[in-house]
């Protein structure tokens, strides 16, 4: 098991050292992988008393339950599991940080994915992993699976291909959508975000934030802002080029999405590179390329009093942390688990499935994704935050509970939710379908039917 | 649980009382199907010690068989569990004898499947009810699926449509890919027929057969007839215009199966209904319409000395068996569980699967398939077939193991296993897969996380 660093970001620390620390898991990877040969299977969830029991689950006696179905196809999601089974979908084409390694090879990271639905969320997730790169035919592939499934989490998918797969799907399926390399960064960001300014005592809608990246999950970061009452105006986004600017929107005209973004931030035209854009600001949000150096120590002592810092690459932040600290850094966040303030999309989109699949909500809306962030929020809150939390991990499962909870009722609340049913009871279910997942998963690690790793 | 009847073909019965016990497995379908909602989940197959172990399932450690598996694709079936997962697809069609009732409708069907195939065989097997009729788009659907399943079951699908979707696939495609309906059913018939043959003493290339139905099933028991040895020249097949000859070629001409049959059957050019096809017939094979009377007791008697009655139809045999016996039968197979001589697919698909996954084969040749129904016929000699014991049942599981070998050896000889690896190792990964399976589920029955199904 790989050692934890848990350094706090006061510590400068030899970067030999974490960038070693930072391969460990590679290499468990590498002895793991081939000796599982898989991390997910299937279970039967209804009982084989004998082999006549098939008679009920199969033919003849299934017969009646499909004919119920064929009169009325939202019975689907009371007589087979599809209420709770998503589709885990890609095409591999932005794997990681690792580029368009191939639906193959992407496929590893899928089955992670599985795991993580499964044991935090309770969710049924399958991977699949699309030959084809085509945006129609992804688009019509994940709308044929449509009758079977209860959800779809797109993943991985390069941009700009993903805003219109995401956004044509989320419009003609019946079922959630939801692409987590925006929404589920977007997220869990807002939540972490809306501590970090309680800890330093400012408003959401007061606040200038510097954005570094304007990819996917840059991109969404801003919207969600925006949804939860940030002022866009007082935003500057720089992508590679530079601040989004009114003056360089040809620049950007092949991207749905920095369109948006140059129309709707940066009111005062502001130009120039990641330095002015944190200039006196009150926050800087990092989404972009692995680090160090990307963000400078200098540039933070730029910024307005107490400072924020999210910087979220992989494996590398865009700025260490004791560097971000040494510029005059209030609150820091990266995206990695060695340091406080993970934002870590597993705490986000577990949840937000869970809650959307017991009330057979019929779409992910925005207000859902914010409730998701306000609850992520306010749970840390309870237990207190301070500039070392601001964002509850992923062992605190009551979180995700609540979290589920606030996601449902936010969909039945707006009449996209195909069950009504009260807050206790979506309680009840959130947690029965968490627990179920954990203990199945330790049951069968106690009996070794998953066995310990090789040493 | 459904009283098992266990009627010996002798006993004439009353019908009523029949048809009441093939009702009563819908009975207790409609109750459990509300009660489990869903008959499969997803599970864990590698550990989760500490959420830390994510980042070795997970990013960042996953990166690394992510890349491995881009430089050589062959790999996926090592470090994924693409080599043990099969897609069940269906559009809905031709769900069981219920006709086209769209893809929701099929769920509870394929979820169904997923268990045999668990449950008997050990193979993950995910339903994929699509949202789509047309053949072209459902080959496409199921070639984008290639990268992240190791085979492909097709289910359900009507004819002629599932002819081409079977052929285009298994060309197309580097993956087994099976049409259970087709190859499934010949299978078992051929392995059950072997073995009457030999409980009456006579030589497969000997007898003329009269067949009753020239569908997906029928028109496939046919062809593997052929395979094994059977003079086709002696088949008499009837369809719902009587025998197939060549004077009425063109009656068929949008049926490929047909068309073939045609041609390569009753070289005589016998015409008239299914009386004509059986007069002097040695056996005749049934895989049409739910009877009775479809068959008659008159019939059987003008056949040869020794016949041989397989009447597949379901719920209800085309002749009931006691007026098989009446006519003079001395074996006789139904497709229903409470006479002797089951012909169920579920003693076929989950072994052949088994044994192709376990080599990781490119296909299932048709003489995968006839390997398989001889390892299924030689099981069932070996522990002494009589008139009333031709084809071993799912409970007998060692022939599983027996059945899914003779497929793996049989790919390794042809050249198309990826992976090449000796009987007993064969035979020791088939039995522990259908073992894990099998001890999965009555741990979670018995630890009520399969809860017992409501009185």
């Amino acid at each position: 098991m790989p050692a934890k660093l848990n350094a706090k970001p006061t510590q400068k620390i030899n970067t030999e050292e974490l960038l070693a620390k930072a391969n460990e898991p590679k290499k468990f990877a590498m002895k793991y992988h081939p000796f599982y040969r898989g991390k997910i299977e299937m279970a039967l969830k209804a009982p084989v008393r004998t082999n006549d029991d098939f008679s009920i689950w199969y033919t003849p006696g299934v017969a009646e339950p499909c004919l119920k179905i064929k009169a009325d196809k939202n019975l689907s999601f009371e007589y087979t599991n599809r209420w709770n089974t998503v589709a885990i979908i890609s095409d591999g084409t932005r794997v990681l940080g690792l580029g368009d390694i191939g639906p193959e090879a992407g496929l590893p990271v899928m089955e992670g994915k599985s795991m993580l639905f499964k044991y935090l969320g309770g969710v049924d997730a399958f991977p699949i992993c699309l030959g084809t790169k085509n945006t129609d035919e992804i688009i019509k592939a994940v709308k044929w699976l449509e009758p079977c499934i209860g959800g779809v989490n797109l993943e991985d998918i390069e941009k700009p291909k993903c805003y219109e797969v995401l956004s044509t799907l989320r419009k003609e399926m019946n079922i959630p959508v939801w692409h987590d390399d925006q929404q589920g960064t977007a997220l869990v960001t807002l939540g972490g975000f809306v501590n970090a300014l309680k800890v330093v005592g400012k408003k959401i809608h007061q606040v200038s934030v510097a954005v570094v990246g304007a990819g996917a999950a840059g991109s969404n970061i801003v919207k969600y802002l925006g949804l939860a009452g940030a002022d866009l105006n007082k935003f500057y986004i720089c992508d590679n080029k530079g601040i989004l600017n009114m003056n360089r929107l040809n620049s950007v005209e092949d991207d749905p999405m920095k369109v948006y973004l140059t129309k709707n931030t940066n009111k005062e035209g502001k130009t120039g590179g990641i330095a002015d854009a944190m200039k006196g600001a009150d926050a800087v949000l990092a989404a972009s390329t692995p680090g160090p150096g990307i963000i400078k120590t200098e540039w933070v002592k730029g910024m307005a009093d107490d400072p924020i810092v999210f910087a979220e690459a992989n494996p590398t932040p865009e700025i260490w942390p004791w560097e971000a600290q040494e510029g005059g850094a209030r609150v820091i966040a990266t995206g990695r688990s060695d340091f406080p303030n993970q934002v870590n999309n597993s705490v986000g989109f577990p949840a937000v499935f869970r809650g959307a699949l017991d009330v057979s909500a019929k779409t992910i809306s925005d207000e859902m994704c914010t409730a998701a962030a306000f609850a992520l929020a306010k749970y840390a809150e309870k237990k207190g935050i301070s500039e070392n939390y601001i964002i509850p991990t992923m062992s605190e499962s009551d979180m995700f509970i609540e979290e589920a909870v606030a996601v449902g009722m936010k969909a039945i609340e707006q009449g996209i939710a195909r069950k009504k049913i009260s807050r206790k009871e979506l309680t009840e279910r959130a947690a029965a379908q968490i627990n179920r997942a954990q203990t199945i998963t330790k049951l069968l690690m106690k009996k070794k039917i998953i066995k310990p790793p090789p040493s």
